[in-house]
């Protein structure tokens, strides 16, 4: 197996929500994905790009439609997509209709990764593997678990994804 | 997909060494591994087995046998080996050779995953992936990166794995 | 020098907030602070009582007399405070007016103590040396300095507390 | 109060040990404390001179002799030391003896600060507050207490340091 180039696109969400203090809500700040990438020793040719840093409730068409055009133009085959979790399978089914051919893991965090305990690294440990993987199409790594893209849901209540 | 059920064996290594104090040399604890699942979320069917506490370079045959022997005979057909990083490659070669039609991934940490900077939940997360998505066979996941387990090596003074 | 017993009293403010997801706003939950003083070794007797979970900025003047209260009535004579920023010194104002002849530090965080980055344990262990070393009257322990209570106040443009 | 100037020496011990692989011991690396001191958002002038890298059983008359030697000669009145816990006490005593008028707080850890659990950042704080606030003598702050640095032992089997 050669050493696959992978794409990192980042769009915001959870994973890269920082806190200020008691006067400003928190916010999501420069991506620490870079960061956590090297805490993780990745030795991969890797290319990460930073596409908006957005709440993924405040995503828009236009902002889905901007991801899928940089997973598709990109030369990369392999590419992990990092995004707030509650609309993270609305982007999981742009990118299935719009970017054929590619394997594209969608992957976030319930708790940011700036915090102490979070779910942070293992989250993008399986994006990584799953974007080496997996068949082309679009997937979804979260909870400890690698799902089909289309065949997920978060279930809110319990904290958790789930299949549908 | 159905969520598949997933047997972790743990048998010491770097990623679950603790440090005490002076006197003393750091040694290898009470294993962290169920605690960094419990961490990053996993609401998959998961068992963890403590096998061993061993830093890698005291790893006999038998003690191989051992691992091999229960990787085999666990109802899991999915399981991931958290070892240590040295003799990681040899260990794969008994797995392979000992456990056929079973997808196992080991993995490890060069930074233990009681330090602030670790590639332990990272690299965890990458073999949980992996041995949801892989073939049946042995995996290393390591330094990013997904390998054959028959075909991969730890480049010492580079301070990460690569291909054979 | 025998050991002396410390109350910690806990009301909330940034050291004790959490994140939740991208739904709600992010809370004051249960304290983390007798963790904290775990992880740091405290072998004191100490007694931490948690008073309220409040942003500072919604504190009342019935709180502050509820804090006071408490300060006033505990058989410690040494006593920690844990506060958010924005409203410690009006809260020190009270404490110096209503509790006379106790050693009290006020002390609070920047950054949340579950965050991988924060000054909370650094604070907190100020916040000791300065209840045990002090004389009685009302201290302020932040941005690495031990305030008179009295004479100090946040400056928030600059993040950190200044003298007055 | 005028914010005080602090001199930060670092010698070595516990609070800056790392850990590298499983062919070597872990080692005293590049002292960590003045990452700990903007971590902490310390904006008290400090100088921060980084004497040595030894654990504190190999420290020699010699050394003891440098560290007197840099407390004694600097402009600054209020020093806070980090050092390795286990012959802290017998620094403690030619610092008392060879480095009259200043206040000298002594400080360490029992679990490095790289570690996700330490007490390194809580003892830290203390010893701030103590070069501030104590009067001039030799102090050791550890296990929660500022402790007289001529009048306190470490306990080893019960992990705490204790008064004489």
């Amino acid at each position: 197996m050669t050493s696959p180039a992978i794409l990192v696109l980042t769009t915001g969400g959870t994973i890269d929500k920082n806190y200020f203090d008691e006067l400003s809500e928190y916010q999501i700040v420069d991506s620490g994905i870079a960061g956590l990438l090297t805490e993780a020793r990745v030795a991969l040719p890797i290319r990460v790009v930073e596409l908006m840093r957005k709440d993924s409730l405040e995503l828009t068409d236009a902002d889905r439609a901007l991801i899928a055009g940089a997973a598709r133009e990109a030369p990369e085959q392999r590419i992990v997509v990092t995004h707030g979790t509650d609309t993270m399978t609305e982007t999981a089914k742009v990118l299935a209709a719009e970017v054929p051919g590619k394997t594209i893991c969608l992957t976030g965090a319930l708790s940011p990764a700036r915090f102490a305990e979070t779910d942070a690294p293992f989250n993008l440990g399986m994006a990584f593997a799953a974007a080496q993987l997996a068949a082309p199409g679009v997937w979804i790594a979260m909870s400890g678990q690698v799902f089909d893209g289309l065949k997920v849901r978060k279930d809110r209540a319990a904290g958790k994804f789930v299949p549908l």
